[in-house]
């Protein structure tokens, strides 16, 4: 099976593809968001982006693809802790490292540790995580990246030094995966987590004191919800805003995962259905 | 009277507020919306902030802030519509320049106008566009700068070639006025847009499948939603959300803005109570 993922290769969300799809899938690295979700096909069923991190909050990218996507479908969700290690060219020794590479946000994370560790070095901003990785393999043994392990399973002949090196805070990152489209059968083996959740796109004018608000349209859905975002809306009228409500069946107890996504898909149609009959603009953009 | 602005001095931030406090006021340019906040104080009792672009959408390090804050208080609004302008030195003509300097967003934001009247320029991005502005007095007569028109006011020796040269989208940036404290009276003579609404922090947990989710506060503070915004809590727990809830009076007419805002005061007040007798942590951090 081939799989979109953001790339380059070695990075967080590959690793989170890597759990999901397991390593006898093809992953097809893409630059972009808007690429992953632009290279879905029937060829490349799925494709897997970050939603959100713990620390940083939502993807701006993510949502913002989603306002327009209607090919692309969020079919399951992934939560990954992010663990970054050191990583080094095999035999090189902490105390020959002059120079840290890694994403900014990653050297953020990790200062204490290179502040206890490693003082001397001078810090290298790249362009992803996985990008330092790849640039130790062109230079001298005096460099180190801080990255996700995987990268010493794909990039030959590094090897990891350290891991865990974070800051104390945890730091996880949620993926969704994203199908081709609604009908893509998810194959039973995959270890998607299913949590009978949907994501529901609402658009809300932009003045709430002549027409139905925001607030109208989450009590007329009536359903629970885990999360609420909003970006500015495709169309240009300033400050008219599309929202992304992701919900929950608020009881899953009873229901098993075959017969009960086909019900809760059922209580969400009707819900948006509601909406819509208030004059409201509400899609289903994911269920799973 | 000293105003804290996002700085420097010539920013659409410094428009908005000029246009607010007059020109009579002092202007204390900061380098962050973090330094804005802190800089509230007796002697610098109001600040002005962009709260959102209708583009590119909510400010992200203003919620960042909003979190946290106890001494800062959003006491009005201020929606600017952005128009970019040509700036250069005195006598400069178009055909003379070969580079065009601003910030990012606003080179993107003219390209239509560069590319129709000037294609020959090079692109030089700048922190802000004021910056660009406060450049040109150092630089040969080759370069020219997109900005607002008050940094022609505001640095002597530059004029403006053209107005309104941003694509055709319409642009709007709108800012909150913040004040010391929830007592800093506003003077009646600002020109602060009165609209009774109010800003209301709400914490949601991560897990509404063992507690009481956003929609249920939402559903009981029972108020219009204009704005519902979400930024991953101050707490170290991971996905636990706060959320930024911008409501209004439902019905303003009957009111005038004296007698009006203590009732809607009471009004809101009233409605947070409700959410904290169901556990929930909501606070009020605006009121205009």
């Amino acid at each position: 099976m081939q799989v979109a993922v953001l790339g380059p290769l070695g990075t967080y969300t590959h690793e989170a593809a890597l759990k999901v799809f397991g390593d006898s899938a093809t992953f097809n690295e893409k630059s972009s968001i808007a690429d992953v979700l632009n290279g879905l096909s029937i060829e490349v069923p799925f494709g897997v982006i970050p939603q959100e991190n713990s620390i940083f909050g939502p993807v701006v990218e993510t949502y913002d693809r989603l306002r327009s996507t209607e090919k692309s479908f969020v079919r399951g969700e992934m939560t990954l802790e992010v663990e970054h290690c050191l990583l080094v060219k095999r035999g090189v020794q902490i105390s020959q490292v002059r120079r840290v590479m890694s994403h900014e946000q990653a050297l953020g994370q990790c200062c204490d540790f290179i502040e206890e560790k490693m003082p001397w070095v001078q810090k290298i901003k790249t362009p992803s995580t996985a990008a330092a990785a790849k640039a130790l393999l062109d230079n001298e043994d005096d460099c180190a990246a801080i990255c996700s392990s995987i990268c010493a399973t794909i990039f030959a002949g590094l090897e990891v030094l350290f891991t865990g090196i974070q800051n104390e805070r945890s730091n996880f990152t949620r993926f969704y995966v994203v199908a081709h489209s609604q009908q893509t059968e998810v194959p039973k083996a995959l270890s998607i987590e299913c949590h009978m959740r949907a994501l529901i796109r609402l658009s809300a004018p932009p003045k709430p004191d002549i027409s139905y608000g925001v607030m109208q349209y989450l009590k007329v859905l009536d359903l629970d919800a885990t999360r609420i975002d909003r970006r500015p809306s495709v169309e240009p009228i300033p400050f008219q805003s599309t929202y992304f409500v992701e919900v929950q069946a608020s009881n899953t107890n009873a229901l098993t995962r075959e017969t009960g996504l086909d019900l809760w898909a059922k209580e969400v149609e009707h819900s948006v259905a509601k909406v819509a009959a208030i004059g409201g603009q509400a899609d289903i953009i994911g269920l799973w």
